[in-house]
């Protein structure tokens, strides 16, 4: 239990797992305080969400590259996926679109423009592998499209035909896991040398015992699934009384938690001047998200939703994703960073969140 | 008469014209049985394109360079033309105006997207003269910008003046065809260095002489549009039985089956690892149809169509269009490819395929 | 007086100041001759702002670089700035907005394309610094981003809840001023070398004296800001005289004239080869429009206008403004042009004219 004990020590996010007791007494004890109840969750998700990241790399570290690999793209997105799973199970469909479409966006505008303006403090003009960032943008590129189809179309022709892009939906997810299985064949066999900057870094920190990491694996999980309970639950009431819509919370807040692990390595990697590694992260979790998350998603809805779900977007989302997948494209094209573009990266953000808290999609 | 015998026997494809008799006789014999008819003028415009195609290119090796590429950029679409022509004159606009924007989409997605897998299942990585990319990536950007601006604004404005609408299209067709002559003096004039290695290269074969190409030229030209005829007039009675709507035979049949013989070339340079040659056939054809034929069919529909023929398209096919020369723009940066990126293209073109199949433009 | 006198007889342009007495006297002997009155203020407009630009340049140079290019960032889009104040005080909303969108999209289609083309006509393939090409145009991509996310998300969500509307502008515009302050930081002080071959330069002029400067920049404005009062009470009559729309008025006319002496600046650097000094002002005037003019207006609407402005734009802008952009980015991306880029752009261009002129805004 000593390497676990040390992280905690070492770490101060990690302090914050106090909250994780702290939010099921909570839940018990006043079970109607919504907005408490939904502030302590997120308190408790962040820490969990990064013990678990570490626990997938550690496990990723000693079964050996092509498996480590296989773990770490699945499990990356682990905190996004159950919470969109306990969501899904609830049967808040929004929340769970909200979020999809938020994690993207944040990854692309928020994580890549934070990591560009906290290197370009420290250094002055910040080069990366051009040739590597432009892949991922393009991988993301297309991945963003193929999932924003159905939207696009549905918007531009304003068919509300439930069915159809219900049967679309379907037909896309398949193909969507389809091409995630080739892209995993892709960057972790045939192609690897593209995306070996990205792997994550253990900066001289020691593996942990695997199985320390398993079941660190396993119990963290579970403990997330629980908590995120607690904050599907609250987080409707609590959004109300601090005048956000569900589309903001989805898209905001949901995504800045879930994915505060991989933010806080990209950031550290960009203060290291590493920026491939935070490019890296940004784009790869952002493609994982539409090609992997997302479809699975809809596939469980058959199973665990009450309804299926389809994976039609609001119009302001599609418009959202669009343009933050064109500006990462555009941004990572020139393989140099100064602290202005991040400024700007964050500019577009905060313009995205203002205009989701004023205005909710009908 | 040896070397187009020769040229027969040595290619498979062009064993399909067995099925140029069997069409006219069936369509004689049978002229209700429209499934038949469909797929036998299929089956018989695939070769038909393909010795088109070889004949052009006889002619244009033996008329020298500049008259040569004029005749090759030409001619390079003249089976889509041909039976976008039939349906004009049949009145057919839905088909005429898939067909358009269907060959763009097809073009940028399917035929680059085939070439960089098949390239890429053979070679690990694949580069190509990334300038020339640009510059082809980026006039086929502006000629799709240029001929989508009366689709895009009217759906922005869902204003339904349709003789508004009319008149733009018919001043857009005028600017279209002017930028086009420019575009060739530029092309084979005053830059031909930047398309010299898109040439459709004769690998060795001799040139047809002069006479048999110019008789194959027009002979062949009669018997597509003979054949397109019964190809159209087929297609709408087939379409419902398969299920298909006008748009997604426009759009997905008519683009595939009028493109197989470029088609052919291109991948045929993608496996001898002269992606140059590929890239440059597959943007270069988009640019054409964008700032040529559709501007041609628009000219025309006033002479040979029951009514004149706007420009404007369903929103769906804009907002593919759009999707399509942004990804080849993207994808064409790096100048460089592997498998995945084919296998990602082939996807998009899936979703679009799909999404055609089960919501048709209401 | 005498670098004035001098400055006027060598440069063909400025005689027509010779406009200005003439404006002033028909606008009192006969107030009702709009159409009149209207092409006078366009012709007196011009060399006047040609004098403006020509002032901000010797005050810049005297005063030093840092305070130098402050003064040139802020009073480079002078002109544009004195017309739309005239234009907001009157209440004429939709003119300041079509001036808005027409001066980006004018900046970065017309201004660039024939920068390309008249570079292109003298010189085979032009090349320039690729590398802050990119930084600029992903700048200004940004920037419009930013300015649209209000007008697309609405358009989308068909959204007509003005008040949101408005909340959302004002904070934008607030935002915008602030990447914009941030923005000045970086081009003047930590990155300037970036931006250094951008500067406008004097070509072997000595600067006026300072005095002479100063009193011109005062006294040309104070002209503008009246000539522009006839050209604002003018256009209205006038555009329908013409058969113009509001509209295609402010997106094309109060554009081009607004922008003449930066695009003679423009032109002259591509006759000469020196095509990053015309790239850095097209895009580097669209971004200050996109940045600083268009959120002054809307924070001055609420001191100035007889109701606050927002800054929601029709879709057709919002579709022109996207395209506008994307194609500047793609365009100055290969970092080498060649005279037919710049007819395709200058294609696009019309066809939006075009459009405007047929189909105005409902």
């Amino acid at each position: 239990m000593s390497p676990l004990l040390k992280e905690i020590r070492h770490n101060p996010m990690l302090w914050l797992l106090a909250f994780v007791p702290v939010v099921f007494g909570a839940a018990r004890l006043r079970p109607a305080a919504h907005t408490l109840l939904f502030v302590l969750s997120v308190l408790a998700i962040v820490p969990l969400a990064t013990l678990l990241s570490h626990a997938t790399e550690s496990v990723a570290a000693k079964t050996g590259d092509a498996a480590g690999g296989l773990l770490n793209a699945t499990l990356g997105n682990l905190t996004e996926l159950v919470i969109a799973l306990t969501a899904l199970r609830a049967g808040e469909y929004m929340l769970v679109k909200a979020s999809i479409a938020g994690a993207i966006v944040t990854n692309t505008l928020f994580m890549l423009g934070a990591s560009f303006l906290l290197g370009g403090l420290k250094h002055h003009v910040q080069e990366y592998n051009r040739v590597t960032a432009r892949v991922q943008a393009g991988l993301l590129f297309l991945a963003t499209v193929a999932l924003l189809v159905p939207s696009a179309i549905a918007a531009a022709d304003s068919a509300e035909k439930a069915a159809i892009v219900q049967d679309l939906s379907l037909g896309l997810s398949v193909l969507l896991i389809g091409a995630y299985a080739l892209g995993m064949l892709f960057s972790l066999k045939t192609h690897k040398e593209f995306f070996a900057s990205a792997e994550h870094a253990d900066d001289g920190e020691a593996p942990w015992p695997m199985g320390l990491a398993l079941a660190t694996l396993a119990g963290v999980t579970v403990l997330v699934a629980l908590v995120s309970e607690i904050f599907v639950e609250s987080v409707q009431k609590a959004a109300e009384t601090f005048g956000m819509s569900q589309a903001f919370v989805g898209f905001i807040v949901v995504a800045l938690v879930g994915g505060a692990a991989e933010m806080a390595s990209a950031f550290s990697g960009a203060r290291k001047d590493r920026l491939d590694l935070s490019v890296g992260i940004a784009l790869g979790s952002a493609s994982q998200i539409a090609l992997f998350v997302a479809p699975v998603l809809v596939l469980l809805s058959y199973v665990i939703g009450p309804t299926p779900m389809s994976l039609q977007l609001w119009p302001g989302a599609v418009v959202m994703m669009l343009f933050a997948t064109l500006t990462a494209s555009m941004v990572t094209n020139s393989g140099r960073s100064a602290w202005f573009v991040g400024v700007l990266l964050l500019m577009v953000y905060s313009v995205f969140a203002m205009t989701l808290y004023l205005l909710p999609p009908s």
